[in-house]
Formats: C-alpha cells, structure tokens, sequence
C-alpha cells in the first residue's frame, strides 16, 4: 500500500481522460521512481500553469495573458473570426496552421436537454464582436454533429443583418480516407460539393 | 496554439508511461477547463509527494518515511520476508492483501546485456537482511519471465547457506484463466504441481 499521498496523486491523475485506475498507478509509480526527472518538472510546470493560465476575455481561448496571445497578435487578420465549439478545437486549427485570423471560443454547443442557451455560450459576445465595422467574415467552424450544426445554424440566424460574410467548413472526404470505410453523409456530402477539375 | 507554459505541461505529460502527444494534450485541455477542481488539486498533491515521497533505505520501498510504513509496522511478521522486483509489484503484493510480512525490494533483475550485476540491486542488501536471526523465511516472488526466474535463482544460490527457508510463488492456471487460451508453460506448470484432492 502507497502512502496517502502517493493514494492521493494517483486518485487524482486517474480523474484526467484517457487514465483509469491502473494506469494512474503505473504513472505514479513513474514518477516516483523518477522524482528528479519526471515528477519535480511536472510539479512546477503544473504549479506554473495554475498560477498563470487564464481566459481570454475577448474570444475565450486559454493562455496566460488576457487578451490572449492570437487576440493581440499584429500579424493576425483582425477582418476574419473563426467560431469554435472549445478550445481544443481552437488548439487542432492552429496545429493546421491554415488560419491566420482570430477566434470565438463558444464553450460549448446549444443544448435544450442539458439547458445550454445562448446566454450558457458566448454568444452574446459573439454578436458583439461581429457586428464590429473591422469583422468581414464569420467562419462557422463548429463541429459536423448534430448539435454542432444546430448551433451554428442558430449562430447564422442571429447574424443575418450583422453585415458579415457568413462561411462555413466544407463537408467532405477526409484526406487519406477510404472511400469504404466513410458514412453515407460524408460520402453524399462529398459527392454534392464536388469539385470542376476542368470541362 | 497554446501558451509556452500549457505546451510545457503537455511535454511533460506526454513522458508518462500511458499517455501520447494526444492523450497528454487532451488531460492538459481537461485541467485548464476546470484548473479550480482538477490542475490545483493535482499540482499541490504533486508538489506535496516531491517533497516528501523517498525510498526506504531498509527494504527498497517508496513512501514518505524511511524507513518505510511497512518496515516500522509492528503488526507486520519480522521473521518473513517477500522478495519483488519493483515497488509496483510490493504494490500488486499488497492490494492481494494475502501477505503480512515485510519486502525487500530488488529494483530490477540482474541482466548481462544491459550490465545490472548483484551490485546495482539491492541483492548485497537482502543478503544481510536474510542473514539475520530474526528472519526464517524469503520468499522470491520476482517474475515469472527469463530475467525475474534467472534473478530468484541467483538469489537461492547466495542464500543456500544463510540458514532460512527459502520459498518461491507457485506457478499454475490464473483464477478465472481459461485453459485453451494458456500458454504450454503455464499449463504444464500447473500439470506438475497439480494438488491431491482426495484419494
């Protein structure tokens, strides 16, 4: 038997997804047996993160500065806002690096079972920022779910006379994909959007 | 993309034994969303065990003192000892609850190739141990694998003349084990040691 602070680390390492029981131990027991290497570093950074990380209040990412770091970024294109669902989604587009202008970080998708309204989101401040002179485009990034898509089909209703450009991710067959192994939607979707290659 | 401090903590979760760049991303997003109820709590218990957590210079166990709570518990027999190769076993060993002696933890298995000899275990150490008066038992419950039976075997041979019982885990059919998915090794193990149970 651990001691009860070895119990409690591994109590609450297996609270994090991805980690049960068995394998909170197996990385407790890594990091006491690396305590210099592994759990001292993971310590501070932790302690760090704690001290520092914050929400933006402008678009709801997550850093240790407010506004966030992509907020106040020159370089970034102030005309373009992507809406995403949480920040994960906001971390996985910028891994793409495919987007160079700003963010709107809902927290989440409407959701009358759960009584998410657009009060529960950031909606509201959505809003407000698109109807900023400065904002051309609203890119819907939302995901392709059922609640993803019915948030952003709310989203596009309230933004109707907001004078932006309202765009949204295409549909269609992931790179790599096998056509064999893909639902119907994406398939119909794909086939739908086809692309001219020449004529 | 995420702030240096949050890509620090993912680097550093990643290094755990269970978690990829993925997973480690995805505990990371878990904590700053609810840094309140998870990263706190998890970066003072982290800090708590750095500062404590150390190794018990008697038997090779991780504990916050030394020596250890199970070295310094009165209710544990002093006269048998159980020998493991790695605090995760002393672990397993205690959660089966079936053991009410004391450990001896070896810190690994003697291997040639990657030049662990007697010296870099606590072999000398469990030789003194053994030695001792008190002791009438060791019992080498190392792995059932080439390097934990080649280790148990060195280990019978410096004891043969330190005037203790020595005994080792039974091999046989795991509770709950299916025959047809057994290995031949465990099933011929458990054919030779095979119990009377009535003549």
């Amino acid at each position: 038997m651990a001691s009860a602070e070895i119990e409690r680390l591994i109590q609450l390492l297996a609270k994090l997804p991805g980690l049960g029981p068995r394998s909170a131990r197996r990385a407790a027991l890594h990091m006491v047996k690396r305590k210099d290497h592994v759990m001292d570093p993971l310590a501070r950074a932790l302690t760090k993160a704690v001290a520092r990380v914050t929400v933006c209040s402008a678009c709801g990412n997550v850093d240790t500065a407010d506004p966030c770091g992509i907020c106040t970024d020159p370089r970034r294109d102030p005309t373009v806002l992507c809406v995403v669902e949480e920040v994960g989604d906001l971390w996985a587009m910028e891994r793409s690096a495919v987007f160079r202008g700003r963010y709107h970080v809902l927290g989440g998708t409407l959701s009358a079972l759960d009584g998410v309204g657009p009060d529960e989101l950031r909606i509201p401040s959505l809003i407000d920022r698109a109807t900023d002179p400065v904002v051309a485009e609203v890119i819907l990034a939302t995901n392709a779910t059922v609640e993803g898509q019915t948030t952003a089909h709310y989203i596009s209703d309230q933004l109707n006379d907001a004078g932006v450009t309202l765009t949204a991710l295409a549909h269609g067959v992931p790179v790599g994909g096998e056509l064999d192994y893909l639902d119907d939607g994406t398939l119909a979707a794909a086939m739908k959007a086809r692309r001219m290659l020449h004529s």
